[in-house]
Parts: structure tokens; sequence; C-alpha cells
């Protein structure tokens, strides 16, 4: 599947990875997730990316994970696949092994752990392309990274062609529009909000498509949002966007006294996952949590008032 | 070579990893490296940590530098290794393999790129020990990792034997003399500081040894400095710290409009390892930029007046 | 000039504070920079905010500006003050003296420099409430106070009717858009966005107004965007935006080797309002630093590139 | 009262401010808690600090604070007097009333809730020294203020004799080192620690006094810690910083989901006094909140525990 300005666009949700009792990953769930995603109609997907716990899989787990996606998907539509790590020679390694299992294109953060500045971050880029040759997607993620990709450097990855496409989950709209602005001239090139809550703004703005965590729960919701964003629906996307954003509620339930942020947020979505009958277990990988009974009972409610009532009884095991 | 309450204990230089033109590890020169530390009188070492640029290295150059390192100090001081990753399964992978080389132990830090809470900080050296059966310090580096290992997580640790020590490179003299405290009682528990500038103050209130990475240039102030602040003489101690704060300055040289952080400092360290004639090479590895002429005559000299008159002419090939 | 619910509305630009020579409030000036934005048709106007320098006002100073801005807008507009200090009783000393002299409302932040929690921070607003009887907004502005006025607190303070409206600074659109979500059913409370860059988008979220520091500029064109953005004339409102955007750039051109970002921001509003012969003097309060002929080069440049072609030559004494 | 060089050493307690029912400072239990003081054997006080509640304090309950805390004194030692406000001009306000009233220096950060650099802020000394003419101190609160006073400003400002000495609460030992070395040349410069935990090696290191919070609570131990710390006795200054430490949990005690971080500390601390019977009431100022029955169950062990048994039965009112 060739990934370029054309195919990059639309919801391509950003997948969690279900694990199961043995902390495998359950292919199983896999495949009935990515099987409840396409028949959503979703333009993409984004396999071992944040929501997917890319910083917690080990060797085994990338490897059957991205075999199992590429296999299901089976050209349907482009596969996306975090080459996620610290370094530029560990981020080329991984990304070499995706695409030898097939992945459309990878997606690269700025170098982390180091504190490089925004030259090192371009040569970081340009060392990957050379090294892969195939397509790279950029991946502004701040809150895990700790540093931007600024406009100055997107604008310098788009112009080079050094990437074919930037996901922004920086969660700041004005730098976003301000890429927006910049790359308008070259030729389409995609930018793909990750936003769960400005989801049709950014296509207002004229963001290329969507990277939800959130698409995991409800890719229906996010396929019709985008829709009615792209043909000029504005009562039809908000209200959809609304419907949404009382859904996201759902990674809030967790008590962070017990469990962590990450943990609470995937947790959710793995969470409401089995109780919409999708995936068989809500486990995060270790040494993350899982939310707790009285927890997946708010998850259940929220399912509820946002129109997915869940397919099976609560008193599913869930953690 | 065991690594316990005893042996943890002195200057642990945390080396520099050297690499050549090819961006190969420089077997030759790491050689060179570790003979300069044994023979000023270091009590361990410590490679691929931060400031061997666990970041960014392969898994050909890990191999390499841990093989390198064992063969090189063949038992005569502990031989620390960094396990440094993103999460518990992929800190095992990296700590099997450091394990399987030698290493009399591995260093490992929190979870990053994800956001755990103190529970689960606890559960990834649990799983890590576990695994490994093995010694592992506990290395807080909140600049690098964003969370913090706080008193209470490393008094846990540290009672429940999941760690053998604690590097502490916070840079929070406060909490580290809590750290002390609460574990004064443990039987030595030993508490490592990575200062480089309050090495001294560190030793004065009952710290067991250092692993700064400006041992790197000058093993043997810190060693003398260790004496001295172990055997009470404060005068010498420190004037040894007020010479080595200056020495420091070698990090600040770099212009960081060009060059990034790291590099400013890690290129600091390999320029004045080249000027000294330890190593052959300052160059980083990618992506981060190395020092510049300008720079290296400033390195040069700061070498001068902290007693440190470089070897070998200016016109080396540092970059 | 009752201030409520209808009257908090529009385009309320956050003046400068105008400086002669000596230091004292240029009373002229200000009266020439109210009359510009009476005449471009703005909905109220708001002196002694944080683009009118209100943390570096004495109190001499302060009653000139307020007193001369009430005089001459004359009940035209509302006249919104800020009440802007680190504690309760403070702010309600400014507070008072800004009613007295005849402010139509008056703009309270969360207390700072003390570090309250969210309980502290309504309970902050009811005692100056409770003290002044008279309108009260609510500031929210993170970059200068440090602390939130999250989803949660606005809407306890709009429930309760402590505050008759908020005025958003915080550059977070997601929880700008919860806001909107929480308070929709409270009677059309005002919610003002202080944005310069996602004008267009917060009117079209349902925003009912905004007070930028670019209108100092610009009034015409933020009434252009508010009128079009409210009629759902996108196009209009996107065009305009997209030329706000560029103009805003001059906050950028002071190099912030020389000169802090507060100066260089509101320096350059200044500088530009002497280009366009508004004010007569463009140095900001002591001790803030002005921009600089070269500096001073660029803002004329991008006015003339805005459409906005300085009225005045270049050599005009700015700084 | 001279304040120089000479008598800007030793314990100079940052006094908490009485507050009585009516919200009014309370004199009488100010005057008991200065007695206290000078009994204990300080060498100055500090009144409308940070942990005075300056940021809450409005004109008359300033200058009662600051009248009532210089009769008290009559001369026996130093009374410094914060003039901490946002910019230059507020500032000077301040400090002529407290200089008038007989402040025998004033108390001055960098500007805040304006984003100034390093030339502003060394601006905005010049301008206050400039107006008053009387010795100002400079006070480094990043956790307040914002900023930094980096060794380069604190150097230019004891240089161009700007200040009479330096107030360090950054919690930054390093730097405070680093000012220490850079200052030593200057005639004895006096440089202050605001820790209350790392007292003890503020004074190994050179530091000329200790600007605790804590010595509210307990003077005696912080003039036992300087005179020992002062004399070399290194085993006793150390037994009296844990001592310390351990009464510094007093901070700690305050449920945070309840009341706000300063709320809980100088709560605790007025409380503390309430115990030990030395103020009336605990009260902090608007709209701070103050500790409950539970937390002053605590406070009252953790001074049991520390030596210092309350004087009066748990059972006051102190909130």
């Amino acid at each position: 599947m060739q990934c370029d300005s054309r195919s990059l666009r639309g919801v391509i949700p950003a997948l969690v990875t279900p694990i199961d009792g043995e902390g495998d990953v359950d292919k199983r769930s896999l495949e009935r997730l990515i099987r409840f995603q396409l028949d959503a109609g979703v333009h993409g997907i984004f396999v071992g990316g944040s929501s997917g716990e890319v910083a917690l899989l080990d060797s085994v787990q990338r490897g059957n994970l991205v075999k199992t996606a590429v296999g299901m998907v089976a050209g349907a539509v482009p596969v996306l696949v975090g080459a996620v790590d610290t370094g530029t020679r560990r981020v080329i390694e991984h990304a070499r092994k995706a695409v030898a299992l097939g992945a459309d294109a990878v997606v690269v953060t700025a170098p982390f752990y180091v504190r490089p500045n925004p030259r090192e971050i371009v040569e970081h880029f340009r060392l990957v392309q050379a090294a892969l040759g195939h397509p790279v997607v950029a991946y502004d993620i701040p809150s895990a990274v700790g540093s931007r990709l600024t406009p100055d450097i997107v604008e310098e990855l788009a112009a080079s062609k050094l990437v074919v496409g930037l996901k922004d989950s920086s969660g700041d709209l004005v730098t976003f529009r301000e890429i927006l602005r910049r790359t308008r001239r070259l030729n389409g090139f995609p930018v793909l909000s990750g936003s769960e809550l400005l989801a049709d703004v950014a296509i207002e703005l004229g963001a290329h498509g969507l990277v939800p965590g959130l698409a995991n729960v409800d890719p229906d919701g996010y396929v019709r949002l985008f829709q009615a964003a792209s043909h000029g629906d504005r009562a039809k996307a908000r209200a959809e966007q609304d419907r949404l954003a009382k859904l996201f509620e759902i990674i809030s339930v967790a008590d962070l006294g017990r469990i962590g942020f990450t943990a609470g947020a995937l947790g959710a979505f793995k969470a409401a996952l089995v109780l919409r009958g999708i995936i068989s277990n809500g486990v995060t990988n270790v040494p993350l949590s899982s939310l707790v009974d009285r927890e997946l009972a708010e998850v259940a409610t929220i399912l509820h008032e946002t129109g997915l009532a869940p397919d099976i009884p609560l008193q599913v095991e869930v953690a």
C-alpha cells in the first residue's frame, strides 16, 4: 500500500495493543479490533504508537503486533507502525524490522532522554530517511518526548521530503495552525491531528486526517465526524464531537492515587473495548496497572450515556 | 566481581562511549580510557549511562561497549552497565544481554515516555529484579526521565532488596539527604551521587560514592576529593571541588544555537579526553553535533587553567 | 454602563498604557488610542490588564489610567479595569479605587506568588465579590499567574454568580471549549477569548467576544473578524485571521538576548501604534526595555505587508 | 540599626504575620513572637516575606506589621522588611513606606507576572536602589517569582553595590555555592540561605546567615545550629539539622485536597506557634485555609517528638 499525500488522510486510529493473560500480544483480540475498525470505515491504522504502549513492548511483542496487523489489514488501508525510541540508530533498528514486516510507513518522534536542538532533530530525521528509503511520518508528542517539532522543523522536514506527513499530538492548536499555513503550498503535505477533543476544528482548519486514541472505542463516531467536518456540515460535526468529548471522560475515571496517568487512560480504552465485546482482556503491559471494578462500572455508564451500550454484562473480568 | 554494599563505593566514573570515524565503538580508545581510569584508582566503572550516550547506542554498539569494558577491567573493579529504556520488558532485554556479557550490575531508571505512578515504578523494579536475579542499581535522573525516585520509592526498593544501591543524579540535595537518612539503618545501602559540583558535600553527608561524568576527564581529581572528604580533610576536599567546578565549565563552552545541550556537554568531555591524549576522536553519536575549533580552544584553555595541560597540540582533529 | 451578559461581548481590546518621557501615563496618547478603538467599532475596552503593563503601574499611574479611560469612553462602551494583584485584600483595594473612578467591571485573576488550591481560588472570588458588589470578570492567564482557572472553578464561579464573565488567556482550546460546554446553560454567561491567533475559532465555538492585545494595533481587523465569524462567513473570518497572524509576528522581532519577552511583545504593540501615528512614544514602563531601530524597521515592514502602512516616517523616535 | 555586611549574618527568621479573628494584624501575638525570637538570640528579623504572607497583606496590615515589629525590636537587631511586588514602581512605593516606618533594609525580588530578562532584572534593582538610598537585600525565590537571580545577576548586583546582601530561597545548592565563590572577593558580601533543611551545609560552605521560615517555631534550634556550624562542630550541627528536618515535617501534615500548599505550610508554622503558646490564633490571611483538628494533632505529635512539647492543651482553638 503506497503511503503518500493521497493515502494519508481520514481517520487513522492509534490502536491499543491487546495483551493476554500471559502478557503476550493477544492476536485474536487484535484481529477483532482491526476488523471492528475496518468495518467502521477507517482510512488507515496506526499500531505501536503511544496508545499502543510502544514504550512498553519488547521485541517479540513488537514483531507479533506488526505481523498480525499487516496480515489482518491485508492492504485494505495503510498500516502505520511506530518506530519510537530515544536515538537515531535505535529508531532505525525498529523501523527496518517494521518495514520488513510490511509497514506502509513508520512513525518517528524526535530523540528523547537526550536533549537535542532543532538542527539535531532535523539531522535525526535525515538519517532515518536515508537509512530506510521508506515513508516516515513525523510525530510531535511533547508530553512524552519533552521537546517540540516546531513549525520551523516541520517545514524543513516537509520541504526536504524527509517525511511524508505529520502526526501532531502537541495539544497546541496555535502551532498546529501555523504548520498548516506553512505546509499548505507543499502539494498537500498531510497534517494529521492526534486530538480527541478538537478533531472537528482540526479538519475545519485544513488538517487532512485524525489519529485519535479514542477512535479505538468509537471508530464510527470519528468517521462520521470526519465526513461531516470535511463536507462543511458543522452542526453535525459539532454534535458528534460533543458526544465524543463526553465519551473521552472515560480516561478520567481512574483513581490516580492508585494508578498512573498512562495506565488510567489506556486502561480505560481497553476496558471500554472489553465492555463492547471487541477484545478479551483489559490489562495493560507491565508495569502498568489496570482499572478496578468501580472504575469499570463508570466506564460502562459513560458508554451507555454516549450511545455505546455495552454488549456484554458488567461482571466480565477486565483486569 | 560481586556487587554489593561493600563494593559499590568510591569513585565510579560514568564513562563516555568513544566513537570512531565510521560511527562504531572505538575499542582502542575505550581501552585507553579505562586504563586511564584504573590507573587513577577509581573504584568501579559505569558504562552505558547517560554520559555514555546510552539513548543513542544501537544493539551492536551496546554489545561492543560492554564486551570491551568487561574485558579491559578484567575483574579489577565492578563494571556497572546501563540498562536504560522506556519500559520493563525492554529493560529486561537489555539487562539480560549485559549480564550475559559480564556486567556486575545493571543500572535502571523508572519507565519513561509513559507516565507511571510510584506504585508502578516499584513494580517495574520488582519485575526487573525477578527476571534478572542479578544486582540492579536504581538510577534517579529526572532531567531525562521526567519523574522522580522519591525517598518513599527508594526506601521501599532498598528495604525490599529490589536494588543494591542508588545513583542519584537529581540535583536535589534535600531529597538526597532525606534518602541518606532513611536508608542509614539498612546495613549500608549504597547511595551514590552523580553530582559533579556537590561531590564533597555528598560524601560529607554520608554518601558512599560518586558517579560523576566529569571524572572521565579528571579521575585523579575525583579520587583525591573522595579520599579527602572521606577522611574529614575538608579544606583539601573543598579545594579539589573548587578546581573541578572550574573544570566543569567546559560543558558550557558550546554555542547552544548551533548544538544541543547534551552534545555540548558530552562533546566537551570527549574533546577534553582527545586533548589529554586518551581517546582519538571527539565525535558524539548521531544525530548529535560535536564541538568546533573555537570551542575546542576554550576547552584547552580551561584544561590548562585547572592543571590538566593538554598533552597534544590543539590542531588535533576532534570533530 | 451596565456590565452584564448582554454588554460583555464583541471585541474588547486589552489596551496598552502609553507612557511619556517622564514615565507618566501619557493621557493625550491614551485618548487618541481610545478614539482610534471606538472609531473602529469595538464593543468595550479593557485597561490595566497584562497588555496594559498592570504589574508595573504604581498607584498614581493606575489612577490616571482609569480616570482618563473612563472620561474618554464616556459611557459609549463598557470599560473593564484590571484589578490584578497577588492576594484578595490587595485586589479589593485596587478594585474599590477602580470602581470609584467609574470602572464598569473589574478583571481579577487567581491569587499568585502564593500557591492556592481550587477551593481557595473560589473563596478569593467570593470575598472580592462580597466586598465590591460590582461586576467582576474572572481572568485566566496561567503564563503570568502560574495556576489555572479550571472548568470546575469557572463553572462554580459562574453558577454562583460570583463573576459576570471570563477572560480566557490560557492558550488551551480544549479547556476553553469545555468551559463553553459547561456554561452554555447559564443564561449566556460571557466567555471571552484573549487569543490573538484562534479568535475566529473561539467565536465559531461559541465564545461571546475577544480580548486580544493585538487589537491595539488593528482594531478594525478584529472587528471585521468578529462580525464575519459571528455571521458564519468562515472564509472571510479565516482570511482576516490569517492576516492578523502575520501581523502578530511583530511580537517576535525583538532580540531576546537584549530584551525580555514581555517587553518585546508590548514594545512591539507600542512601536506599531507609534508608527501608525496613534501614540507618541513607544517606551514601556520601567524596568522593561523598548525596541531598537532595527527592530522598529521590522515592525514597519510587517505593518506594510499586512496593509497597515505606517502613517509616519520611520525615523520617528520610538524608544 | 545599620544594615551592612557585618550586621547581616546569623539567624534572621522569616516571621509569620499573626492575624486575629477580625483579620487584622494581631499586634500582641506579633510582639510575643518577636520577644520569643530575641530571647532565643536571633541576629535579625525579617517581616513581610513569603512566610509573612506578604502577597496577601493589604496596606493597613503592612503598616501595622512594620510599625509593631520596629517598635518591639527597638534596635536590638536589624529589621528586614519585604517590599515584594510585581514591578519596580510598586516595589518603590512599598519600600519607601517601610523605610519611613523604620525598616533597616528592604527585601526585594525580581519583577514577576511580567517576564523580564537578566538585564531588566538588574535595571529593576538599580532603580529601586536609586529611589531609595537605603539598604536593599536581593531575594531569590523562583518558586514564587518564576525566574532566577542567576550567579551572573547576583555578581553584578553585589559588585555594583546595588544590594547589600542576598537571601537565597532557590533550593539549588549548586548555584548557591557558585554565588558564594563569585562574591567571596567582595568584602564579605552577605549570602543568606532560606533553606530549612540544608542550613548546616550552607554555613559550612561559607554562607553568612540563615533566613528559615521554620525558625518561627524553633529559633533556639537554628541559633544552636548556626553556632555549631560556624565553629566547625559538625556533629552537633548535623544532629540539630536532623532534628529540625523532623520538625519540618509539620508542613506536610495538611491534606492538599482540602487546603493549598502555601496554607498548609504557613498554617503549620502558625499552628505550632499556637501550640507552643506564642501566638493566639492559627488562621492564615484570606483566602487561604487553615489546619483542621486532625492536622493540629499531627503537628502536636511532631512537636513532642522533636523536644518542643506543646505548652498548652490540644483543644485550643486554632482555626
